[in-house]
């Protein structure tokens, strides 16, 4: 049984909480909701909601306590990844092999699909009375709110943007990982646990793991950029290298680079060394984090 | 004493209350920040936060009660316009006089800017714990999520871009005003009630009233656009009937635009009989929707 097949039950299960959160909040213009939907199930590899899941898991928490929070952090990164493709952004035709949203509606459309699926992460968790308690309610909500916005992955789109062609160094690169794509991974994995009533010890032994793996993700796309090809990635393979990013490989070399995101995921295993059985699941997310190619 | 005057206090409070929270919330970019500031800080009327402190006076609550919903629909409110005037929506180069956010910045940096002003709105009264009780918190971010997303703020906004050169009926334009600018306005009235702690026929009332006023500022609007000047407007003079725009004028002339506008105050004054002289500001709020001059 592969990482994936392992996976593969919550995949199907973040599916169809997203599709039963995007009905109960059905917009009032088609186009709209269209739109929310065609990014929403374009074929993501749901990591986020995973990793919420598998958090809740770890700390024997029901998956029920754990649905609202896994939608919501999927529409955060939906909603991110639709602005980040934007002409005025990354300006990119190509997301997971189709269409992204601005090309298959149009740019006004794709700027409030965008929009919408933040506030729907919110509304979501905001349903959730009859599964968790008003305090973790509130929680989950700050824990969402605090990696999204300009704290956290927004500034990180921010950084990145005002990056393409200087130089970075090491420290300033893994900055804007930690603020772009790092924050929301970290949130994911506490807000499994919050879900989970985690202790405060559990809760930071947690965010440790979640840290290291979230950079082992990056480190390991930026090596993908370099070694898969366009029809494995979905996106234009080289496309780092064409804008002249910043990228470990390019920093480190890729030898180095490989050997940084085999030292993050023995940090993130390390992290989780008090925890029995029930944290495999994120312990097999770790290692797919680099064996994946795309 | 101008309707105006009456107002003043409460527009700098305000306008103090985001200068703190954006210090609080303050973002890692400089260039993010410097870009939320310049359209927060743009010479807003504060409609929407005046209406929250004056709903929550309404009902004698102390205004530190209503600080954060103020300002959490002032950002909302702030990240509408600047997503709203992006050359894929709107294309305003102007708007309150000055540069629109993607003018004097560029275009990735407002959206990126709309998006963590969104973000920023529910953190703001996330952070609101030593204010109002744990139900309040989650009551006020409900009506929040509700009115900003694609069953309200930004579903209008998609229906306004889809009805340009169309032809609309009535009920048409109302239901997008109801959604585009409604649905804000009934939620800074109801978010002040719910910090004041409304009772449900209190709040019923209080709904009504913002549902009239609402819908008489944006008839309003379409008046000025028609007669006012570019200076006074601080945005271009004639632009709905340029864009081809539906308005009340269009549809029912300007006599019979004027007469409903009057009467909608009417029925927003009507909604407030019983309440006493603690109203008088939301009343005046009612009378000034229709006098003022931009």
């Amino acid at each position: 049984m592969t990482s994936k097949d392992l996976f593969q039950p919550l995949i199907q299960r973040t599916d169809q909480q997203l599709d039963l959160a995007l009905n109960q909040l059905k917009t009032t213009s088609e186009q709209l909701s269209a739109a929310m939907r065609y990014s929403v199930f374009n074929g993501g590899k749901r990591m986020r909601p995973i990793l919420v899941y598998a958090a809740g898991q770890a700390l024997q928490a029901p998956l029920t306590a754990c649905d609202t929070a896994a939608v919501a952090v999927e529409l955060i990164h939906t909603y991110s990844l639709i602005h980040d493709d934007l002409p005025a952004m990354d300006d990119d035709d190509l997301r997971r092999g189709k269409p992204t949203c601005h090309i298959q509606f149009d740019e006004a459309t794709a700027i409030l699909a965008g929009d919408a699926l933040q506030t729907a992460a919110f509304e979501v968790l905001l349903g959730s009375e009859s599964l968790v308690t008003p305090a973790q309610q509130l929680a989950l909500l700050k824990e969402l709110a605090k990696a999204s916005g300009g704290q956290g992955m927004v500034a990180g789109q921010m950084i990145d943007l005002a990056s393409v062609g200087k130089q970075l160094d090491l420290a300033a690169l893994e900055n804007m990982h930690r603020h772009k794509t790092g924050a929301l991974i970290i949130a994911s994995v506490r807000m499994g646990a919050i879900a989970a009533q985690a202790s405060d010890v559990q809760l930071k032994a947690l965010t440790a793991y979640a840290a290291a793996i979230g950079l082992a993700f990056q480190v390991q796309d930026d090596i993908l950029d370099i070694e898969s090809d366009t029809e494995t990635l979905g996106k234009q393979q080289g496309a780092d290298q064409l804008l002249n990013k910043p990228t470990y490989p390019a920093l480190l070399g890729l030898a180095e680079a490989k050997q940084k995101a085999q030292d993050l995921v023995s940090t993130a295993l390390s992290a989780l060394e008090h925890f029995g059985a029930e944290a495999d699941l994120l312990r097999a997310l770790a290692r797919y984090t680099i064996q994946r190619n795309h």
